[in-house]
């Protein structure tokens, strides 16, 4: 497929992550709140103020779906209601179209636009899906021989994360406190985490509810679309906290998500395979055709005030499971599942050493640093560091880009002595 | 504190679960959908009805609060709101009280009522914070010497459940399909769980939000009420799947909640301390008073069509860590807490061994089956199996009740062929 052109201009130059062909879908703040908007371009298309003036109508009938800088309405009209907002924006928006000059008048440039959360989380699940991710990190804690589970190749692990805590792109966050006790610590301290890292990973928002067991290729359908998402670990926490029922606090602090939803319907062309499996799937994860996507992805670390450098390229196609397959084993044991939850990839690292979508990995364990342009090095994030996630399927002349997704880590807090309050 | 006497005279028995001094907020199904009750004696006060009827008057000035039979915005307005509705309740339904004629109109029979779920769960938390429990299970698993994990004495371990699962007394629960693979199978296959289990939990209502750490104290503050919890687990799936990020699937089928959330304030006479504690507590977590409950909780098993078995007694005050301590670990990280989050205390189970709070520890993991008064035995529950929890804080010539916390096992659903769907 090629570039399809707009009238907008920057949705035509090649290296835009927002051509015509993408068309995500993200909120921003205005003045009286916040509104549903479509990137095009360098612009963000006001959809929200669109609906309020008659301009589109989302459902023949339905009342206002777009209140509030919220997609959730939206979502919950399915795929019939998404298709049809797409081709009707994608007409109005392509070269030539008769209503330009009408709509220039709700276009608001994105240099200018603060975004906010595009909906509510419902839930936020964390898998585990990335086999080089698994192995790098089983062979740093049980060594080569044991480094994947027992489990790893018959499901896509995964673990309840925190929805509260799914933040927008461009959020501070702040160096979580808790519990920490190094090897040859007889006790735990309570203090900021020492050895803050990110993650790269892909999301999938889930934009249909289901009640019971469904199967791959309907949770495919289910899908609404996909963002990055920086999932922030404390590894020290995590080290201390996680036997025998996972990642908790170590987990809780940020995830952060890209500013922009990406279609489904706009990777449709970059859909490629889940690698040859190892062992054979249980009939419920076969998938019935191409589940993954060719997203490049690359991670950018820049210390306060100094330059970015980039410290991992890799792709998402290097997943061992896909979004639908999670999805799928999801609801394998009935639990429902509801429009804005949120299915986060696990991290996404490939099989290089500089495609490694996480610190920890990269510097392994702390013993190997990554060395910045700037000459500094670093093991785990420092305070001020700001991490920046990017990521673009790339067509004919054009990309389908995700916006950067990017967040500052900011000094712990100064706690209150807290058993005495 | 002794028996507060109420004009409504199944309020006055000593074995109601709803004497004035509880008055639990609930939701029951109306014609018109549900709406916000609160229960006294054998009746309901449908105190939506009151509201829209202009007869009370939840914050002065404020618009219904009470709609739709939920109770969320109610909790969002926090303790005072709380304390004013419950003040005036007490007045009204008081032995002598001059709106008894009124209000004779808007009660309605507990035996006539559907109840429904009465607050949206935000997220679902669930603890590991039993040290009988945990310790059972860690022998089973592990061994004597390593029962408690090395990180169990210092922080309450938990993990997060599914909201999308948690459902009302009442409902039916599919047994769950999952991957199962037995010690001596060389791949996991897909089929009903055999070991499909009770757990005996409370759990506590968050309705306060909070933006970062919060004391034990203030976290304390943060509860609204408590209700009874059946936490369904598929042993089988949780064996297979558990390693290393905790359970998924085997804990996402249902978790049954009582229908009455009993308020704090009902139970602060019954306030206890934690156990001793047998490792000094970080200062984060050390509590300024008791914050535990003398709650005596009991679990009847019925199968199909037939009488009930007692078949475990045991005590809220056997935790070790209370609610507030949970709530505090919670957001130690800044995890951000919402009103309507829910945190389950983790399995109950007592010194003895009819006090334990699920059949893996009471069958001692299938080994030594539980006899029912039928004659029949159980290892696990079986199709048609109702499990109801119950239990109560006692009062002088009163008790506070949660009414009963009940559920049946129905069989596991015909899956069709889904590879080729």
């Amino acid at each position: 497929m090629s570039l399809k052109r707009s009238w907008v201009d920057s949705a035509n130059a090649p290296d835009t992550d927002f051509p015509l062909n993408n068309l995500p879908y993200g909120a921003f703040a205005v003045g009286d709140g916040a509104h549903c908007g479509v990137a095009i371009g360098e612009m963000i298309l006001d959809v929200t103020r669109l609906e309020t003036d008659g301009r589109i109508e989302i459902l023949p009938g339905a009342g206002p779906v777009l209140a509030g800088g919220d997609w959730t309405a939206f979502m919950a009209l399915g795929p019939e209601a998404w298709a049809r907002l797409r081709a009707a924006l994608t007409e109005m928006l392509a070269e030539g179209a008769d209503e330009a000059g009408m709509l220039a008048g709700y276009l608001v440039a994105q240099a200018e636009a603060r975004m906010v959360m595009p909906f509510r989380v419902s839930e936020f699940t964390d898998f585990y899906a990335g086999k080089h991710h698994a192995t790098n990190v089983g062979t740093m804690f049980r060594g080569p021989e044991n480094a994947l589970p027992a489990n790893w190749l018959s499901m896509p692990i995964g673990y309840n994360g925190r929805a509260s805590s799914v933040v927008v792109s461009g959020t501070d966050v702040v160096r979580p406190h808790g519990q920490l006790k190094g090897p040859d610590d007889a006790l735990p301290r309570f203090a900021p985490s020492a050895r803050f890292d990110f993650e790269l990973e892909l999301g999938a928002v889930v934009g249909r509810p289901s009640d019971g067991p469904v199967s791959v290729a309907q949770a495919d359908e289910m899908i609404f679309g996909y963002v990055l998402l920086n999932d922030w670990s404390a590894r020290d926490i995590q080290a201390w906290e996680y036997q025998p029922l996972g990642p908790f606090q170590s987990k809780a602090t940020a995830t952060t998500m890209s500013p922009w939803i990406v279609p489904r319907a706009a990777l449709e062309p970059f859909r490629v395979s889940t690698p040859d499996r190892e062992r054979e799937l249980l009939p419920y994860l076969q998938e019935p055709g191409p589940m993954l996507y060719d997203i490049a992805l690359e991670v950018g670390l820049a210390p306060e005030g100094k330059p970015e450098t980039l410290i991992a390229r890799t792709n998402y196609r290097e997943m061992y499971f896909s979004a639908a397959q999670q999805l799928a084993h999801h609801t394998s044991s009935g639990c429902p599942m509801r429009v804005g939850d949120l299915l986060g990839s696990g991290t996404i690292s490939g099989p290089e050493k500089d495609a490694r979508g996480a610190l920890l990995e990269l510097s392994w364990g702390g013993s190997e640093p990554v060395t910045l342009v700037t000459g500094e090095t670093r093991s785990f994030l420092e305070d001020g560091d700001t991490v920046t996630l990017r990521g673009a399927a790339r067509g004919n002349g054009y990309r389908i880009g995700f916006g950067a997704c990017t967040g500052t880590v900011m000094p712990a807090r100064d706690l209150p002595d807290r058993a005495t309050n």
